[in-house]
């Protein structure tokens, strides 16, 4: 494989009080997981507080490795008003920082994901956990699920990349 | 007056097209505008940028006054859903600065806002206005009517600031 031509796409599955990450390296079909896990914070601190959190914390992950997309899910609204406007407040901190890192983002849809990953909007969790594991040849599934659900938003990312190109 | 009580209010009517801004100095029941704006981001601008240029201005806004509380409106949801979405991500990121700037603050709400100026939750704009020009000893009604709505949330914050002194 041409290293040369390998990019590094992290994948976000956006939250305040949990954040999971995932980064992925690779080229065409073949990604492997960098590193992956979930920035939580406090669900007793300072709102403006725990977003600053989530930015420092994604602020240092992007300095370590060199990130050339940033995959993040878009806010479906399954859960309250409230929540999902909580979550697109992180959301914009997360946009602010691609932006300031002059990173392109890109916004994918959960069953895009889905479809990405399983070839299937519908997919269940089993079958997107036994994808994940297969696409970056992994023997466990990725914990925790926000962490695994960020390398699925990442591979998405990488898709699209690969479409595009 | 006392000057060294005087407190500075930076008042925030949030958006990612428009934001609204305003500044205000006093103590007690004696306040003045000190200056107010409203930044504007262009519609065909990458949605990223957008909420970079909100940052960097009202960043580069308070290094200039050294501000004691931000006060921003609350989204309310008269207008469409991604809109309200959108307006929340602009609204993380002045929460992020307000953190990363160590200024505590606020959110009130539209109500709020009218009952502070004029004593009363369902104040028209024309009411609203009149008591703008009066606490601030304004000749005009400040413009364009995000500033001054800017101003009128910064007169909130200042009010409640003096209900906990």
């Amino acid at each position: 494989m041409n290293k040369k031509k390998q990019s590094t796409v992290l994948g976000i599955d956006p939250g305040y009080g949990r954040c999971g990450f995932g980064i992925i390296k690779g080229q065409g079909n073949d990604w492997e997981c960098v590193t992956h896990g979930c920035i939580t914070t406090e669900s007793n601190s300072y709102f403006p507080d725990r977003l600053s959190e989530i930015y420092t914390d994604l602020s240092s992950l992007i300095e370590q490795h060199q990130i050339h997309l940033i995959a993040i899910e878009e806010i479906f609204f399954s859960k309250s008003t409230t929540t999902a406007l909580k979550v697109a407040q992180a959301r914009g901190v997360i946009q602010l920082l691609a932006a300031q890192k002059n990173i392109p983002v890109i916004e994918v849809k959960p069953n895009e994901v889905k479809v990405a990953l399983t070839g299937y909007g519908h997919a269940d969790k089993k079958q997107m956990e036994e994808m994940i594991k297969t696409v970056f040849h992994l023997k466990e599934v990725p914990k925790p699920d926000d962490a695994a659900d960020a390398l699925a938003v990442a591979w998405t990312g990488a898709t699209r990349m690969r479409i595009l190109q």
